[in-house]
């Protein structure tokens, strides 16, 4: 008996004609020649505008509380968002003469960390779940939530719905997880930069996770992590279609299952970049130590690291990148630690943003750092800063250049779609 | 260590700013010297409006189906409403600075019969629930919501959150379930009918029962019938009042702690009835079984039956009444069997009211009839059914003399509060 597990997100179930849409294309995949053939089950979000409607009630009700205080609560409450969903899409399949049931996550279980708000799953027991799929019945299944092994409810963390939905596929050994969207793949890069954007038929674990973690919003990092590690094929299709109607979407797999590799697969880009300089830094070892040190236990993620000489002797220029909504707050943590670290002044740009190339046919080819420079140049976009990874080269530039730069690069790797 | 259980209704909850309300009664209760001295748990009901809103949503997405392929989504997805409560209130005690954590009924567990959106609770395993609050954490526990041995959720229909309260002090053998309402007790009659109505200090079980079942909506009947059962006293009172105001209530409790005892304690009265008139009915043995037994069938309550002689040779004819809401239903069922059961007519009559006596003081008193006979006649009020038990009296009479029958009778059982 094949299993499939298919995911829904909040829009695609944000009400009931939704949720019969939803349940129009979950029949239709039981079913695929007309007769019930496959163990199918179906991971739900909240209904769009629940879950913040939820976290409102409960961050009013927990006014003043640290997290280890309110974290545990705030997760009974959200939790009842996908709970619902659950409920409503059983029925709409059983009101279409699809049998159904929901499986909440104690129920089945899904067992995870006690960090509440922001667990990880750690155990799916999928033995009952997978008998009541094989006998025919849809397994309707809350995404984002899980439980502890001292029986209270926890939730993934935002965006956990597509996590779940990975490690319930693992646990069954589904031949793939489809992720249904409001997008109908992944594309060669935001089809809103440009028109010439393509739909990838096929893209590697290793590129949707950059692609993912550098702003490209279609899979949550987590689940691309969690579905390379399992090896569990992930199809991103839409949600906005009728049962029928063609809907191939992007597979996200082995990058060995991929034929024709392209030497980049796609630009993504960040607007959500800010950049810290620290001038007349007092070059000892154990410098950059102390700042990282501080900016790790703010729990603030850094990246581009670029260290320069100084003209002053003895001291170094030090540039690097976070998250535009931490800025602030490095700074304030930095100027507050002044005389320990040893700097002369710290400057915060927020008008920067990152454009990346990534591809895995960057191991075996030479040259494609030169391309992305030569384009840019072509175009007098200045480079502020560099990094890159074995599949990926990112610049910081200037925000205002940002959509130029996707257009150039976009032509300049060939990922234009022909007119 | 003494345990007290506290139960809140959806209006009592309503919002944010009352959840908060809530939590400052619950403070108080716990420490009532100042320092935390009880074992507290706290049942709750959604927020008003929630539960109307789930049950439209699950009627939307199940439409069509037949109750037994409906009803264990359709608990699924209501019982979330009181889970959102239980989050919200212990957040709110904790903000307050008070230990509280939520329960839900499949993590205590309230183990109830599958009759899923009517369960009823089978046995509260309270061992863990009664370390806890013992240890000084307020437990917060969603009324309404069980589990099948199955661990699959149910809920107990309308208004079963008072039984959830009860059948948890119960298991937990509180000193007292606190019933907090949306009034400050349980009157001697309804006080929109006659300014004179008073607040009665105390009322046994069974006067409760009666007046539970007879139109006051104050406490719900089952969780008076388990009350009763379990011996445990159930305290009505204000939800709407600050902690440290006067705030006495209605105790409800055994005839034998009640020290003076009235021979009649309120005044009930049922705009919800309906009565249905067979004539000519062939009189042979077994056609009653008949009559009642399609009633029964159609799960419909009749009261007040009334065969008398009709002036047809071998015919009787016989009234009985029933809900308002079940008449038509009722009528068509009857006229459909006109033949097998025999009768030449069935006519409805709408325009009825119920009016009730109420008073264990009855069993060891004459002459209450006779008091309320007298005093309707003296309003001219014509009685066209009586019916009675151990501690009730009830007549049927047009539902327009409704008012002035419940105030004669108030004032001839010498229950008008001194001006």
């Amino acid at each position: 008996m094949s299993r499939l597990v298919m995911k829904f997100g909040g829009t695609s179930v944000g009400d009931v004609e939704r949720i019969r849409r939803v349940a129009r294309l979950v029949a239709a995949e039981r079913a695929p020649d007309g007769k019930p053939g496959r163990g199918l089950a179906v991971v739900v979000s909240a209904m769009s505008g629940e879950t913040n409607k939820l976290v409102a009630l409960a961050e009013d009700a927990g006014k003043g509380l640290s997290p280890d205080r309110f974290n545990d609560e705030y997760d009974v409450v959200v939790a009842t968002g996908e709970q619902v969903t659950t409920g409503l899409l059983a029925l709409a399949l059983r009101a279409m003469g699809v049998p159904a049931r929901s499986w909440q996550g104690w129920q089945i279980k899904v067992e995870s960390s006690d960090a509440h708000a922001s667990a990880r799953i750690n155990t799916i027991d999928a033995t009952a779940l997978g008998e009541a799929i094989d006998a025919g019945e849809v397994a309707i299944i809350p995404g984002f939530q899980g439980v502890t092994d001292e029986d209270r409810i926890t939730t993934l963390g935002r965006g956990g719905s597509d996590t779940s939905a990975v490690a319930v596929a693992a646990a069954l050994g589904a031949e793939r997880c489809d992720i249904y969207t409001d997008v109908d793949g992944v594309y060669t890069t935001d089809p809103r930069i440009t028109s010439k954007a393509r739909k990838l038929d096929r893209i590697s674990y290793e590129e949707m996770l950059e692609m993912a973690s550098l702003g490209s919003k279609v899979l949550q990092t987590r689940s691309v992590e969690l579905a390379m590690a399992k090896r569990v094929p992930v199809r991103v299709l839409s949600s906005f279609v009728e049962p029928g109607e063609p809907n191939p979407g992007t597979i996200v797999c082995d990058e060995e299952e991929i034929v024709e590799k392209q030497v980049v697969s796609g630009i993504a880009y960040s607007r959500d970049e800010a950049k810290v300089s620290l001038k007349g830094l007092v070059d000892h070892p154990g410098v950059a130590a102390e700042i990282f040190g501080r900016m790790a236990e703010a729990n603030i993620n850094v990246d581009m690291i670029v260290q320069a000489p100084s003209r002053t002797e003895g001291a170094v220029n030090m540039t690097f990148t976070l998250p535009e909504r931490e800025a602030d707050r490095a700074r304030d943590i930095l100027v507050a630690a002044k005389d320990q670290i040893g700097f002369d002044s710290a400057e915060v740009r927020k008008d920067v943003s990152k454009v990346s190339v990534i591809g895995v046919g960057m191991r075996s080819h030479v040259g494609v750092a030169k391309t992305m420079f030569e384009a840019l140049s072509a175009k007098g976009i200045n480079i502020q800063n560099i990094s890159t990874s074995e599949i990926k080269i990112s610049v910081l530039i200037d925000s205002s250049y940002t959509e130029l730069a996707v257009r150039a690069l976009h032509t300049a790797y060939g990922l234009d779609a022909v007119a």
